[in-house]
């Protein structure tokens, strides 16, 4: 009777099943670069819009953006960007596309002043209007209420949001761990999250970082506790910490041990200079009148009396603490006299450049502290049992892992299915992927443009592939030119060839080497003499082919082989 | 009175003091390229002549080798070469030193067959002498006695040794940890070693890989553990491992298990195979017959009959298992009945290629272990409580940590002087500096030429610092080639200036940048069009700088501005 009732009703007004569609433009089978559209009927919101830095095949790139073809395309209906956090990888691309478009940003109060940080540096600060949205707001973006909700992570002042549409309620997490004893503010608001799923949540997103770790994240207060002892070991000593300087917790860990230690603190690098400033502005960091002084005034203090703030935690090689390891940095000498604090883990790949630091500081006398810090490692991202607890709050429909390569992505995958959602409601998708979700389906069936673009310099998407195969083959071999000035109307050979060679041989032990390449250039020149018509492409080609021979035969090595053939 | 008379013999017969003289060629001051000389009176041998891997500044260098020149000057006074265990960073440069001078070779019967495959690449099995020793024996090199002594490291028939000469005992351990329950053989022969230090030890050198890392270090045998419930909960499914082909107690702990479970034995990759097959000829590896299989048969098996052991553990881009992650490899294809163990972890640097291997592996849909393995941290060198027993059983008069960078030889000496060493009788030493010890002291006041030569192709020593510099320069922005011919008689310009890129810019979206270069050094040459002598070396170097001004304007990149002038 009651189903009857039903089919007579969907007869006369069929049901429109209503759609949210999520399209990730980056964080998906990478680390960085976070970035998600979210589309429901004519209205769309972007969540994020990060960096990644390059990996070591990227030779000479400075910074990786994502592709913004689809938003630059579809502007009309982008109603704004959230942004979860302040670090790179959630910010570092909107001097980016803030340059080709302009919307609307809404940011927490810390985020926010990090985020006008970095336009400044970009001269973008006065073109763009960042809105300041707190945990609980309600942003309307057309058919989309989006809901900050708290969230503990390495940084003060992170949100996930709640998307609610007409198709039903999505979560993401941002980043996130869960803190149950936060050096400042409150634990992940896991009762607004649980709320949500108690209401029902259509589709889940959250960060797969450290979905391969066991366990619990530790708090990131053990790191407080950790720093104490050394401050009191350091005793006679000038201290310097270096540390990232968006690590608001840290700081103000380091300047509380200064003030109860009765020590002046000093920044060095500029990076860390801007952030503290504005933290303390912000009220983020908290710092006794006179505790702060100029980096300038530090050697008219005892080293008792200081601790010096640095950059340069990943030993990066123009940063501050590097100037000092090299005996480079123009205020401060490092000596006998110094006990300096390396308060970070060296992120994967910057593990020699850290030690380069470590050995330069100490060999200048100093005592070095880095690797008891690494004992502790607290990590801004949740493990397994954060991410399982998670799931369990927000009982979703259908799980979407996000920011992680393939293994986190898949790892999350695998912890989603133990804690009871069904596999064909896990979607692991690509970049660019179009993710459709409504209460019937979760279902990937379309793609945009979408994918890495390489910043180097001033230049934004001009080194691709092409380039970067060029840079790795010189990289590896270095260059030899071939170049031969020909007539134009007879093809008579008039000079060389000669031969150029860079990052291949030491040239003056290997004239005979260069003088064989010349010889067998000049022989296929000789080969070509009497044609009548003479195509330089092919020339050129069989001299690049017959002489990367030749040096291969000899040396094993393939340089890139260039002729070059002047007409007159 | 004793005392006159103690004046009254000096004066008739002069004590002689004698000296021994230590002369680290390769392992002070890195990781790697371990090579020694010890020197009394006239006569001198070697200890260990291994390499090291280029690191990422070493743009296409392949290994790096120690600068070999001392010892071929004094190749007439050195007795032979002794060898501490098989690993590359303590044999893997005898190809390149043997191919200047002939030594014999002293070696445990495993180092030996891991020092014959590595001489049989370079086809100089033949012309080389290779003596087996074994713990106890007495090796006569001139006036100075060498006694291998048995310790643990991750590869069996590892040696440290003690060198009985004229000045006194000098006890070097080598790589060495203490294993209480070693999978094969015995412990560390602390017995010896404490043997020598109750008759007394003039100088000790010691493995600092590990002094910075607290406790002790776990047993061998833990691994071991830790791959049975993997193999229980393969199940069903063909068991991949990779691992080091080197790595003979896991290689026994894997046939072991493959027994146990009725699975057939497979091997890929070349270097794995061959060391498969000396250890399993000299019985270092033991397996009943009809277990191997060759690796073309693997096919013919059921899935769950199967253990395939592959290279490719650290991620190396052609390896076996790289290669089965690409789809590429001819033999076998991945799929969702492969079980795939990475049993390593990742040596620092090789992160993201190892992270890249696993990431395909799990797209073509197998189950892949490595983060698991990664908990089980067993090192092959001594911990800071191992190092500290040593010490104590050595007990000696002067201590010279070995084997690390700066960092760890300073963590070193900072044991020895908790251990209860005076402070003045630590030295840390340089690659080349001569350490003279004797009864009263020990010194570095002298040095010979010593460094690292690198290998690049078939060229050994022909990449230098310009060459690495002009890869550098190369990898990061590219080149540009301004290239002209000249009239030699008058100067007159007759063709060009053309410009020729490559890792520069993406070419055709840059024709107006390439337009203002080629403006610019036209704009040079018309400049000096009316100079009767034209300096050419000159006018390139202002050409260069112009260019590269005009470029870096518009780009902020440096490309490598190379002109060429054709001179007719």
């Amino acid at each position: 009777m009651q189903k009857k009732k039903a089919k007579y009703y969907k007869k006369r007004t069929p049901e429109v099943i209503e759609d949210i569609r999520i399209v990730p433009l980056g964080g998906l089978g990478e680390i960085g670069k976070n970035m998600t559209l979210f589309e429901c009927r004519e209205d769309k919101f972007i969540i994020d819009c990060g960096l990644s830095f390059p990996d070591s095949e990227m030779f000479g790139v400075d910074l990786v953006i994502p592709d913004f073809s689809y938003v630059v395309e579809n502007k009309d209906s982008i109603r704004g960007i959230v942004i979860t956090h302040g670090h790179e990888d959630h910010i570092g691309s909107l001097p980016y596309l803030l340059r080709e478009v302009n919307f609307p940003i809404y940011a927490t109060p810390l985020t926010k002043g990090l985020i006008e940080n970095k336009l400044s540096e970009h001269s973008l600060e006065n073109s763009v209007t960042i809105n300041i949205i707190n945990p609980g707001d309600r942003l309307q973006f057309g058919c989309m209420t989006v809901v900050p909700i708290h969230v503990n992570h390495s940084i003060p002042d992170a949100v996930g949001f709640a998307i609610e549409s007409p198709a039903g309620t999505v979560i993401t997490t941002g980043d996130f761990k869960i803190d149950y004893t936060p050096p400042q503010g409150e634990t992940t608001d896991l009762a607004t999250f649980a709320e949500y799923g108690k209401k029902g949540v259509l589709a889940f997103m959250a960060d797969s970082t450290n979905a391969e770790r066991r366990g619990f994240s530790a708090s990131e207060r053990t790191v407080a506790n950790s720093l104490q002892p050394l401050f009191e070991r350091a005793s006679s000593k000038r201290i310097v910490i270096a540390t990232f300087a968006s690590n608001i917790y840290r700081l103000q860990t380091i300047l509380d041990l200064a003030v109860h230690y009765k020590r002046k603190v000093a920044v060095s690098g500029r990076s860390m200079v801007k952030n503290i400033q504005m933290a303390l502005e912000l009220g983020y960091l908290k710092v006794p009148e006179g505790v702060m002084i100029e980096a300038d005034m530090v050697n008219k203090y005892q080293p008792e009396q200081v601790v010096l703030i640095t950059t340069g935690s990943q030993g990066e090689p123009l940063s501050a603490l590097a100037r000092m390891a090299g005996g480079t940095h123009r205020q401060f000498a490092i000596g006998s006299g110094d006990f300096i604090i390396i308060s970070a883990t060296p992120i994967p790949g910057n593990e020699k450049m850290v030690t380069k630091v470590v050995n330069g500081l100490m060999k200048l006398g100093a005592e070095v502290i880095y690797e008891s810090m690494y004992e502790v490692h607290v990590s801004g991202h949740a493990a397994q049992e954060e991410l399982k607890l998670m799931l369990n709050l927000v009982k979703p429909k259908y799980f979407i892992p996000i920011h992680g390569e393939y293994k986190h992505l898949k790892k999350h995958a695998m912890l989603a299915q133990a804690a009871g959602i069904d596999e064909k409601n896990i979607v692991i998708a690509d970049l660019g992927g179009v993710i459709t979700v409504n209460k019937n389906e979760i279902k990937v069936d379309q793609s945009v443009q979408a994918g890495q673009i390489f910043v180097d310099g001033l230049g934004v998407g001009d080194v691709g592939s092409v380039v970067l195969r060029d840079r790795r083959h010189l990289s590896q071999d270095g260059l030899v030119v071939v170049v031969f000035t020909v007539d134009r109307a007879t093809g008579e050979v008039l000079s060389g060839p000669d031969i150029v060679s860079r990052g291949f041989v030491y040239v003056k032990e290997s004239e005979q080497l260069i003088g064989e390449a010349r010889q067998k250039a000049r022989s296929v020149l000789e080969k070509y003499r009497d044609y009548e018509y003479k195509d330089w492409m092919v020339i050129k080609s069989k001299i690049r082919e017959q002489v990367s021979h030749v040096l291969y035969q000899r040396t094993k090595r393939s340089p890139m082989v260039l002729p070059i053939v002047m007409e007159i």
